[in-house]
C-alpha cells in the first residue's frame, strides 16, 4: 500500500526545493541532477545528456560561456558533479522502469525549466513568506514546472513500490527547455520514444480550479520562434549619412510589415515582435538591430503560411536598407490532438481518485507546448498520446511574478498518473 | 533693318496661338507642324521626326493609340498633314541656316511642350479674358514654352533677314518633352549637335522680374524620373486573405522608405513619390499599385547614390509583399554648368539692348532641365554652352494654373539671341 | 394550378433583361421601374422612393449630378418616367399583397443592384454569346442580384395567382445598394418592417451546387465601410519641400498600420485598404490622398474593437504628417443569426420541391450582407428571420467578370419561396 | 621666460592621467577635482558646482543614485573630497586670473567629459601599450577632451607665470557634458560670461593634420537631442492581443516617419534615431519602447522646422497605437559664427609659433558643439568669439575606440592660446 500522505509531503518538499533554485531552459543542471539522483536511488535505469538529447535538434541554447557559468552555479547550489559530468553540457533525464513482464510501454513527460521572470518581492507572496522564493535572479518557476518535476519523481517512487503489480515498461521523461518550445525535438530525435505505446503529458494550472482534471485537450497553436539580426553599417549620422546602412530602420520596417501579414481563412494566425533593440549612440546611424519574434497558426498549413510570409518580410526589409540579415529559429511547436481512446481509458482509470471533483474529457490547449512533438512522434508510429490538465488554484496567470500553485493538487496529480499505469496500461498494449 | 515692332507683334501672335493649343510632351504634333511650316517658309532647311529623334533614347512617350488619337486631334486643330507624315510619330524640329561663310555653328534650344495642368476658369486670367486660353482639357502652357517657341521662330525670321551679315551656321532646335526631362537625350543621341560650337538655351520667368537677363546659371539638380508598378494577387479581403499578395502595401512601404533615404554629405538630395494609385475595390486585396517618383541630387555622384538606394527600396518592398515590380525610367537630367567664356561673350553682346535693365552673369538653376544633356554633349566635344534666364513677370509660379508671361519680354528675348549671333559668333569660332 | 414552366421562362427572360442593364447601388432607376411596373400590373400595392427609403440613413449614395445623369440613362434604357418621378431620386420598391384574411405578415427581401465590374469580353461567356451581356460599361450583375430580382417578381406573380388560398400579408421588398452594405438601414429606418412576423432573404450561388438549398445560415461578419480623405499642402518637391504636408505618406502610414491592427481573441477580424489614390504630379509633394477601407469582425464587440483601433490609426497618421483627415462611413452591416424555428418550418415546407437534391438546415454566411439589419429589426420586435442560400452553379466566384448563374435554379428558388408562404405561413402567426 | 619643454611634459602627463580616468558628462568629479586643485595651487580664484552651473538649465544629467555612485568612484580614483563637497553634485570649474590692470576679459573654454565608448583592447593601441588606457569600463576619451583639459591647465600655468606682463582678466572655463551638447547652457545661464569681451574655444583633431591651426570656423549645425518613451499595455501576444497597446510598433512607426521628414530648401537637415529598445519577451506585446534621437539643421529656422515636424511624428505615432509618449530634451546646440575681427587678431598673434606649419583663417565646423551657446552669449552682448581648430594626427576618426591624439600638438595649442592673451588682448578691449 502506498503511503499517500508521505508522498504528498515529499512532493511538496521537492517542489519547494526546485522552486528555490529555478533554472532556465538548457541550464537545468541542478534540476537534472536532483531528478537523476533520485531516479537512480529508486532503482531506475537513468539516462541523461547525450543519451537523451540529439544536439543537432537543440534550439535556443545559450553560448558555451553561459553554459559553463551555469554548471558552476548549479554545483554551488548542490548539483552532484557525477551527474554534471554525465550530462556533458546537455540537461534532461530519462528514468526507465522495466517490469520484466509483457505489456505496453507508457511514457510520462514532465518539463523542468523555469521562466525568465523575477519573482516578486511582495512579502505576502507565499514562496517568499515561507522561505522558498527563487534565489536565482531573473528566474522563477512561474509556470509550475517545479510541480511537474516533483510529481514526476513521486510517480517514479510509487510505481517502483508497486512494480510487481505492473506490466510492460514505464518511461519517466524530464524534458528541458519547454519555455520557448525549444527542448522536445532534441529528445524525439534522439529516439527515446521509439517504443512508446502511450504518452501522457500533464500541465498544472492554466486557469482550471483545483479539483478539475481534464483527460485531454485540443487546439494547440503551431508556433515558430525566431531571432532576427540585421547587420548594416554604422556611420556618423550628420557627417556622412550616405555611408550608413540603417539596421534600425530595416527592423522597424520588418516589425510593421510582420504585424501586417494578412490573416488566413482556415484558422487563426498570430505574429509578434516581442523585443527590438537597435543602435549604439544617438548620433550614429545604427548598424545593428536585433528582434525576437514568433509566429503562430491554428494548424500546420496556416502556421507555415504565416512563417513563410514572415521570412519574406524579414528578408525584403533587409534589401530595402541594404543590410544583411540572419534568422535563427530558436523554438518550434506543432499541433497535436489527444487521442480519444486514451482519454477514455484515463477517464475510467481516474474514477474515485480523492481530490477530483470534476473529471472532463476535453479542454482547450492554451497556446503552444512542445510536448506536441512527442505526441505526434508517438502517434505517427501508431501509438496514442494525450495532454492532460490538472486544475490548481494559482491566484494569478502563468508567467506572472506572483504565480504559485495549490500544493494540495500535487498528490492528486501523482495519483492520477499512477492510476493510469496501474489500471489503464493493460488496455494500451498494442502487441498483445 | 529689322522691324522690331513687327517682330514683337508676330511673337505675341504666335505665342497666343500656341497657348490656345498646348500639347503635352511627345504629342506636340500641331506645334511641330507650326514650327516646321514657318521655318520652311522662311527658307530654312527643316528636319523633323526620325531625322532629329533617336527612338531608342525616347523616354516617357505615350502608347501608340494615344499617339494616333493626338495626331488626329492635331490635324483637326490645324496641323499640316504633310508635316505630320514627315514626323512619322516623333515630334520636334530643327531649322538650319547655313550662311555659306566660314564661322562657328551656334545652336539655340527651345522646348515646345506644355504641362499637364488644367488652365484656370478664372475670368480675370488674361488668356481667358482675351480669348487664348487652352482649348485642350488638362493641358496648359504654364511653363512658358509657348513663349520659347515663339521666340525661336522670330529669331529664325530675323536671322534670315540679316543672313548676309552673318557667318557660320545657326541651328534652331525645337525640342519636345522637356517636362519630365524626357526629350533632349533623343535629340543628342540622333547626333544633331555634333558640329555645334556653342549652345544657348533660354528660359523665361523663373521668379526673375521683367528687365533682368542672366547670361548663365549653375546648380541644376541631376534627376531621374521613374514609374514603379507592383503586381501582386487580388483576392477577397475577408474570404481568402492568405491568397492575396498586397501591392498597395508594397507601394506604401516603398513610399515611406523612399522618403527615409539618408541624405548625402556631398550635396542635396531630393526624392518624391508624387503619385500613388492602387487597388480596385474596397473589399479586394489590391493586386496592383503604381507610383510616379523622382530622385534628385546636386551632382552625378549624389544623384547616383540616391537613385541606387531608391532601387533597393523599390525592389526590397516588392520582396516584403511577394509581389513583382517593374521600374520604367521615364526621364532624366544631369547637371551642367554654363561656360564662363560664353557668358562673357553674351554679356558683351547684350550691351544696349532695349528692355534690359539688369544684366547678370550668373543665376540659380531652379530644379532640373534636360537641356543639360545638350550642354554636356556640346561641352564634351570642346564646345561651350549656357543656360540663360529671361526675366518676365509671371504673377504666379510655374506650373500654376494662373501662370502667364509678360509678353513685352518676348521681343527682348529675341533681341538678345539675335545679338548673340550677330555680335558674339565671331568669338566662338574654334576653327578659325 | 401554377404553370411553372411559364414561370421559369419568364424568370429567365427578366433575369436576362436585368443582366443587360445592370445598375450600381442607389442608381437602380431602371430596375426599380421594371419591378414597380410589374408589381403594379400584377395588382400589388406598390411603394417606392421616399415611401420606402429614409434619406438620413442612406449611405454611399452618389452626388446629385451622377444621380441625374443616371436617371437620364435609365429612361433612355426603358425606365418608365412615371415611376422615375415617384422615386424622387431614391431607388427601391415594395410590393404589398394583403390577402384580407388573418394571418402573419411574411416579408421577402431581394437585393437589386449590380457590382462595379466590367463584364468580360470573352466570346465564350454565355451572356455575351447569347446577347445579354451588360451594356453599361464598368457595371455587371456579377453577384446574381438580377436573378434575385427576377425571382422576386415571379414570386409576386405566383402568390397573386393563388392569393385566395393564402392568409395574412406578404411584403416583397426590392432593396437597393446591397453591395457595399449601404441600403438596408434606410429601408429599416423607414419602418417598412414594423409589422413583419417573418423575414426571408435569399442568395443564389456562393459556391453551393445547383440542387442544394440551405434554410438558414450563421457567421455573418459585422463590417464598416469607410472612406478616408487626407488633405495636406502641395508644394514643389525639390524647390520648397518644407512647405508641403504630405498626404500620400500619411495615407501610406495609415494603410500599413491599419493592416497591423492586432487580432482579437474573441473572433476573427478583417481589415482592408482596398483603394489608395494620392498625388497629382511626379514632382509635387502630394497634398491629397484618398482611401477606401473596411473593417470586419465576427461579432459586434470584435467589430467595434477593430473599427475603433482603425479610427485611431487614421487620425494618428494625419497628425504624423500634419494633414487634415476626414472619414465618411459609406456602409455597414451587423451580424444576425437565422432563427431555428423558421429554418425548421422552411425545411418542412420545402419537402418534395422539384430540383432540390440536398436540403440543409445550416450553412456558412460568406462575408457580410446588409440583410442582417432587416433580420435584426424583425427579431428585435419578436419576429423571426432567416437567410437562405440557393445553390446554383456559377462557374467562377462572385464578383468575377465571368460570373453567370445556372438559370435552371431560378424556378427552384421561386418554388421554395412560394412554398414557404403557402405551407409555412400558418406556423408563423404570432397573433393567432 | 616660459620653460616650454617642461610645459609640454606636464601637459602630456596630465592628458595621460585624465585619459586613464575618463568620466562621462555631468559625472566628471575626478576631472573637476584635478582641474580645481591645480588652478587653486597656481593661485587662481576657483569656482565650481553651483557657482558655475545653473541647475535648471542642466540637460541629460543622470539620476541621483548614479551621481552618488560616481562620486564614490571618483574619490576612489583620487578626487579630493574637499572639492567634491564644493561641487555639490555639479561638475565643471572656472579659474579667474585678474591682473589688476585695465584690459579686456578674455575667456577660454575647455570641455572635459569623455564619450561612452569602450577603449579598444588592441595591444598596439598606444594608450594601452603605454599603460594609460581607460580603467573606466565603457568610457573613453575618444574625442580629445583629455587634451583640452590638459591644455587649459597648462595655459593657466603659463599665464600665471607671466601675469605681470598681462592686462585685464582671463577666465579659464572647464565645461562639463559637451558630448550630447548638454553642458554649456547651464554655465551661460549661471552668468559666468557676463563680462567677457572675447571667448575662444578650441578643439583638437577633426581630421586636420598636425601643424595646421584654424583661427575660426563656421557651419555649426543646430541640434536638439531628445529621448522618447512610449508606454502602452503589455499583454500575451497570442492569448489576448486586443488588450495590448503596442509601444514597439509606435516606435517603429515614429522611427520610419522621422527619417522621412522632408528636407528644407534653406539648409541641410539631419535626423537620426540612434537607439531603439522595446519589449520584454518574445510572446508579449511590447508595452514599452524607448528611443534616443536627434535633429539638426543648418540654421535656427531650419532646425526649428525639423524639430517641430519630429514632435508631430512622435506624438502622432503614439496616437496611432493608443500609447502614451513622453519626450525629454537631453541636449541642444545652436549655430554660431566666428567673428572675423577676432580671427584676424589671432592670426596676427600666432605668427612664428613653433609647430605651426599652416595657419588658416577659416574651417568647417564638423557637426555640433555646445560652445556655440557661449559664443552667442558673448556676441549677443557685443563681444567677439571664435572656435579654433588645432590640427593633430588622430589615426582614426573621433569617437572611434582606437582614437588617440598626437601629443606633440598639445604644447602648440598652449602656445597659441598664450599668444592670444599676450599679444592679442590689447586689441580686444572694448572699454579702452
Amino acid at each position: 500500500m502506498i503511503d499517500w500522505e508521505a508522498i504528498e509531503k515529499e512532493a511538496i518538499r521537492i517542489r519547494r526545493d526546485l522552486h528555490t533554485y529555478p533554472e532556465s531552459g538548457w541550464l537545468e543542471f541542478r534540476t537534472t541532477s536532483v531528478a537523476a539522483s533520485m531516479l537512480e536511488s529508486l532503482g531506475y535505469e537513468v539516462r541523461t545528456g547525450l543519451e537523451v538529447i540529439e544536439p543537432k535538434s537543440v534550439m535556443g541554447r545559450a553560448p558555451q560561456d553561459v553554459i559553463e557559468r551555469n554548471i558552476a552555479r548549479a554545483v554551488e547550489q548542490g548539483a552532484d558533479p557525477k551527474w554534471i559530468e554525465r550530462m556533458d553540457g546537455y540537461t534532461g533525464a530519462l528514468g526507465i522502469l522495466d517490469t520484466g513482464r509483457p505489456g505496453p510501454t507508457v511514457a510520462f513527460r514532465f518539463d523542468i525549466d523555469c521562466v525568465d521572470v523575477a519573482e516578486t518581492q511582495d512579502p505576502d507572496h507565499r514562496p517568499r513568506k515561507e522561505g522558498f522564493a527563487s534565489v536565482n535572479p531573473g528566474w522563477m518557476h512561474a509556470c509550475g514546472h517545479d510541480a511537474h518535476t516533483a510529481m514526476g519523481l513521486m510517480l517514479a517512487r510509487v510505481l517502483m513500490e508497486e512494480k510487481d503489480e505492473l506490466c510492460g515498461k514505464v518511461l519517466i521523461i524530464f524534458q528541458p527547455a519547454e519555455e520557448g518550445v525549444r527542448g522536445a525535438p532534441a529528445m524525439v530525435d534522439r529516439g527515446i520514444l521509439l517504443d512508446v505505446d502511450a504518452l501522457v503529458a500533464i500541465h498544472i494550472g492554466g486557469g482550471i480550479p483545483s479539483g478539475t482534471v481534464t483527460t485531454g485537450c485540443h487546439g494547440f497553436l503551431c508556433t515558430t520562434k525566431f531571432d532576427v539580426t540585421y547587420t548594416g553599417v554604422s556611420t556618423h549620422a550628420a557627417g556622412s549619412p550616405q555611408e550608413g546602412r540603417n539596421a534600425l530602420l530595416a527592423a522597424a520596417t520588418a516589425a510593421l510589415n510582420l504585424h501586417a501579414i494578412a490573416p488566413h481563412s482556415d484558422g487563426r494566425t498570430r505574429i509578434n515582435v516581442g523585443v527590438l533593440t537597435a543602435g549604439t549612440g544617438r548620433n550614429v546611424i545604427p548598424g545593428f538591430a536585433y528582434m525576437k519574434a514568433e509566429t503562430r497558426g491554428d494548424n500546420d498549413d496556416v502556421a507555415a503560411y504565416v512563417y513563410d510570409r514572415a521570412m519574406a518580410v524579414v528578408k525584403g526589409s533587409a534589401e530595402v536598407y541594404g543590410v544583411r540579415c540572419e534568422v535563427v529559429r530558436t523554438g518550434a511547436a506543432i499541433s497535436a490532438d489527444s487521442n480519444f481512446v486514451l482519454r477514455e481509458i484515463i477517464r475510467d482509470a481516474l474514477q474515485g481518485i480523492p481530490g477530483i471533483t470534476n473529471l472532463q474529457m476535453d479542454g482547450d490547449a492554451l497556446g503552444s507546448d512542445d510536448a506536441t512533438w512527442m505526441m505526434r512522434a508517438v502517434q505517427d508510429r501508431g501509438g496514442v498520446a494525450t495532454y492532460m490538465r490538472l486544475g490548481s488554484h494559482t491566484g494569478v496567470g502563468h508567467h506572472n511574478d506572483h504565480f504559485d500553485v495549490d500544493e494540495a493538487t500535487l498528490v492528486t496529480g501523482v495519483r492520477c498518473l499512477e492510476a493510469i499505469v496501474r489500471k489503464g496500461a493493460r488496455f494500451l498494449d498494442r502487441k498483445g
